[in-house]
């Protein structure tokens, strides 16, 4: 029988305060079981670049990544947040190694073509070295990994976050019963957005589809879910979407994705 | 038979200069056998400082690190130019995996207490965690340090990069024959510091200690040479310090220090 692996992707609010990320670290180290952390970015990117005088670039809500954007994203996701996150997490006892997609040639990707939008300096994953994060495991080493790839020819490359999540989560999937949690300021998908107890316990891809058509999800949830389906496509035993207790053993107010 | 084990401590010009990085980088990439890279911050954090509106406070030529002299330190040291280093590493591929001390509790210390100066946010070591080194290296994974540590308690740490070679080829010396190399923009210790030409081979103890007394030696190469003897009187097996060709094969210029 294969043992089991949590992926817990943590983003939001939950990076940008400073509460809320104590309070899911110290669930997360105390958290039986093998287990791996992947963080997003939250607004401190964006702040830096504010403080460097630059303003990020969007283009229909999407994020472009320019040069300056990549170097503010390793400085703050692979160097203050990834550090902050593991250092706290070694003073839970708790043996977090941080990665970027380079470290260990760990996620391999490629420049995404230049379609109707270039995106700049974004990487769509093209494959996990799930060898060397299964040798970590198994030593007890917590890998940490942030938003970020690389293609292999020198160049680092930005990658969303719960893709991350989902692409290791696949590539572990052969070696141990995978569960994936997507960790964020909400208690899971909502059915009122205003409303945090209205959490739609579970989704399925048809409940999902019907839900686009008529505008009742918020197209922030969309990376998730898609991402959610596809994990679940591929191997992926379990995909859950909470907030900061989705890691309490009681905790029962969150959404399942199922097929 | 203990194996052969090269920690490479690269600082300075090397890292500012692009050109030179590269070069070294494919050296090192391309030398044979157990490898450790430990790279210094060069004016890459300087520069972020200042473009933050900060000017660096230096006490009798002793850098103090702050709040945001960490900060900064752990952007540049540990995102920018590790991640740099790391993909450009894997480009040439060579295995590396980028380290702060935090990470897989890699390297402890404690904050130094405050004398006569107050140096801040710096950590003196107190272990290095040479089962999980040995464990990556057996892998052939090629861990890559930068200048910071933890406390073990959640706190990062600036401490000297010349310092974190010292202490890691000091603690890989029980399972390995260590060589501890400080490659930076000069071609050894120099007789005569406008004469790149002029590079003692050989340094022992009492040499080090005329030269102190006459001045003839710069004091940038004071926690080189500090550190190399200390690592010397440690079970290190060689000390070298050398410009950006030490790695060559055939290069015979570099100083070597004996105890």
């Amino acid at each position: 029988m294969k043992p089991d692996l949590t992926i817990v992707k943590i983003g939001g609010q939950v990076i940008d305060q400073d509460r809320l990320l104590n309070s899911i670290l110290k669930e997360f180290a105390e958290m039986p079981g093998a287990k791996i952390l992947v963080h997003g970015g939250g607004k401190k990117a964006t702040a830096l670049s504010h403080q460097l005088g630059h303003e990020p670039l969007l283009i229909d809500g999407r994020r472009i990544t320019k040069k300056i954007d990549l170097e503010v994203a390793i400085m703050v996701y692979a160097g203050l947040i990834n550090k902050t996150i593991v250092a706290r997490l070694q003073s839970h006892h708790c043996n977090a190694l941080g990665f970027s997609g380079a470290d260990g040639g760990s996620i391999l990707s490629e420049k995404r073509p230049i379609g109707e939008i270039d995106y700049g300096w974004v990487g769509d994953i093209k494959s996990v070295n799930a060898p060397l994060i299964d040798l970590l495991i198994q030593q007890d080493v917590i890998p940490v990994f942030c938003a970020l790839t690389h293609d292999g020819k020198g160049q680092m490359l930005n990658t969303n976050a719960d893709t991350i999540a989902a692409e290791i989560s696949v590539a572990m999937s052969a070696q141990y019963n995978t569960q994936l949690v997507y960790c964020f300021d909400k208690n899971g998908v909502l059915e009122n957005v205003s409303d945090d107890n209205s959490v739609i316990s579970r989704i399925n891809p048809t409940l999902y589809a019907s839900m686009k058509r008529n505008g009742s999800i918020h197209s922030g949830m969309f990376p998730k879910i898609d991402n959610g389906f596809y994990a679940l496509k591929n191997q992926v035993n379990e995909v859950v979407i909470g907030g900061i207790n989705i890691l309490s053993q009681d905790n029962q107010n969150y959404t399942t994705l199922t097929l």
